[in-house]
């Protein structure tokens, strides 16, 4: 099936948008409060446009709707390129606290926005969009414009993956501080998408596990320590520019990629159950950090300088630390999840959804290739879901997310 | 096997507790700053001693984390007393944001808390013990104090029930502000509990989907609509008196539960998909509400008098109302939830977990036997769990929930 813009843009409920010039919206004619529009709501609205992608080193917000999909077959690179346009109109509009389109205005039609955000504040909602390694096969005339780097993450020390919670052509991470808020944004930009792409695997998230800035307070993970002290921060531009963005200055690095990165995201199971019978002690052994303070294991502040060589050898902290990977960081962004109880053994399903953005997908896998070897950490935990996206920069005003990559297309 | 006190609060963790009389919190002695102890955290606690439980007739938290579960072969009437009874001295600390017991105090033992929760507000957790009608059999010598109304919910019409998503010995309703503070308090009692009770099933909920006070806006559900609008509120304890407390001066009341009340748990999928694709209209007719406004059809406020019959026969909001239904009336306190998507059809699995509570569950019983043969709104949701549970009375000082129930036993 070939879409036509038209086609898309219907089937997407955006038509009468598009035509209107993104006016005509119902509920602002009726002079309904729109919660986007006070001052406090204001102070919540994270940008859209600029040189990166919202929703990596801006502040980690406290939930997580994150959504890989698949590109459903007969889709072309125009087609693409249309849906990538239309869902970065749609997020500019959501993320300054308004409906994707036309809620209320024509009986006759479904409405263009579910509706269910309606009255709630902008709840500093970012939307990151992803490109993974399969969206540049032979569909789309880009397999000459993969970055080498981008590529299926290897067989890691490990690894438990379930394939249907793994992969995807395409991802959005949807963060806000309200999970009704992130919800709607990954629940509308799926029927924007309906007929071009289907939702391959989904994940919830709460508690944010990592502190990208330094005015946020340092989260606890579902083992109940701290988690992201050492982690990269927004106030260190240096250090950003040296392990997150790529600058399109080393191989590897294409010029459409400029002020992009690359998500790592693995779904980690935690055995909840056995780590809660584990003592206080062997914890802190395990971890390498002290469980109340959060401090390195022989100090007493939490941002005590790390002295990797005074904590066990096969200490969490101490494996994963950049001074043990030849320097190799990642900026943490990952969240806390439950999603019920295992089918089979009857026990939580719950751990910490991963992501982590870097400029080279290659630094997460030599940091996971010694801790999955080494780390005492893997007695609790297991790798069960997997992937890795390449992701565009920010969108210029007036432009949209993956413009210049689908650009490249000659089709 | 039959679980002695000190076997059951050994492997609760909480033997020290007990013995020191409850004391001991290291993390108190080392002088950090508890959270539980500012005064904006004072503010965030509901008590939890009173006439009736709290999270009933309380202001209807952001979050839920439901748990069912059932008792283990082998336990006895005094184990469950002694877990009954421990796991109210866990809450009565948890919702004072204070830890179940000792995190952080001996490094062989295990920490007596899972410590996720150090360092959050109380966030206005509540926490609501119920007593399922299977625990009314031979077990416990209580079968001759099941109150009469407490019976499995009848097959209703339109039910497409998983027996592994229904029913329960017992049930735990955590709601709190903030999702960590739920997960926390429903695993932390699960722990207490292990060996002698297993969690069943569990549900998390999202953005309450009914206001129980004035004081709180009605908010959507995930259909886009307000939904709770013409819900029971606490402030009007006349009405809370005729429908939801048993006074025991009724038939079938025993003296037990006075001030108890009863609750029944729907899980409620929607087809959101088929939903999205209707037009507002329909949509409007079939709920019998404006979207926008959430007024009645034909009326401009959403507080607006309902009358049922300017309202579609077949409207929801028409059968659903207290006048159409012989005066039944209802206390909701639902919560969306979505748990990602439907492994068969590759759609979202996602609505509402709806929680009323009711004097008698046969009011609950006609209004759905209404509603499940002649509401428009039955071509877009189905009944996928179910299970009612008696509610106690609220713990005095010193007590505990469900003292009033076991003492009745003679094992």
């Amino acid at each position: 099936m070939a879409l036509t813009r038209r086609a898309l843009l219907a089937s997407a409920g955006l038509g009468g948008m598009a035509a209107a010039g993104g006016g005509g919206f119902a509920l602002g004619r009726e002079g309904e409060s729109d919660a986007g529009s006070g001052p406090d709501a204001r102070e919540q609205i994270v940008a859209f446009h600029g040189r990166h992608q919202a929703g990596i080193a801006t502040p980690a917000q406290d939930r997580l709707h994150f959504a890989a999909l698949d590109v459903e077959e007969g889709v072309r690179a125009s087609d693409l390129r249309e849906l990538l346009r239309t869902w970065s109109r749609a997020v500019e509009r959501m993320t300054a606290g308004q409906p994707v389109g036309d809620a209320n205005g024509e009986a006759l039609a479904p409405p263009q926005d579910t509706g269910e955000a309606l009255g709630l504040t902008p709840a500093h909602l970012t939307v990151t969009f992803g490109v993974g390694p399969s969206l540049f096969d032979a569909r789309f005339g880009l397999a000459d414009h993969r970055p080498a780097p981008l590529r299926t993450l290897p067989a890691l020390p490990g690894d438990e993956l379930d394939p249907e919670h793994s992969g995807g052509d395409l991802c959005i991470q949807a963060c806000a501080d309200d999970p009704q808020v992130a919800f709607h944004a990954v629940r509308n930009l799926a029927r924007i998408g309906r007929g071009a792409v289907t939702v391959r695997w989904s994940q919830l998230g709460f508690g944010r596990t990592a502190s990208t800035s330094r005015t946020q307070a340092t989260p606890r993970n579902l083992m109940g320590f701290k988690d992201g002290t050492a982690n990269l921060k927004a106030e260190d531009p240096d250090a950003l520019a040296r392990h997150v963005w790529v600058a399109g200055d080393r191989p590897g690095e294409p010029a459409w990629l400029r002020d992009g990165t690359y998500l790592v995201a693995r779904r980690i199971r935690m055995l909840i159950e056995v780590w809660d019978r584990t003592s206080l002690g062997d914890q802190e052994q395990t971890i390498g950090r002290h469980k109340a303070s959060g401090a390195p294991l022989g100090e007493r502040d939490e941002f005590a300088t790390l002295k990797v060589q005074r904590l066990p050898a096969d200490s969490h902290v101490r494996l994963a630390a950049p001074s043990t990977n030849g320097g190799d960081a990642l900026l943490r962004r990952g969240y806390s999840f439950t999603d019920g109880l295992d089918d089979r053994l009857g026990q939580l399903d719950a751990g910490l959804f991963f992501l982590s953005f870097q400029r080279d997908p290659a630094a997460f896998v030599r940091i996971q290739r010694r801790l999955g070897s080494a780390d005492k950490l893997n007695e609790y935990i297991k790798h069960v879901g997997s992937g890795v996206w390449v992701i565009p920069p920010g969108a210029r005003r007036g432009g949209w997310v993956g413009e210049t990559l689908l650009a490249l297309s000659r089709r």
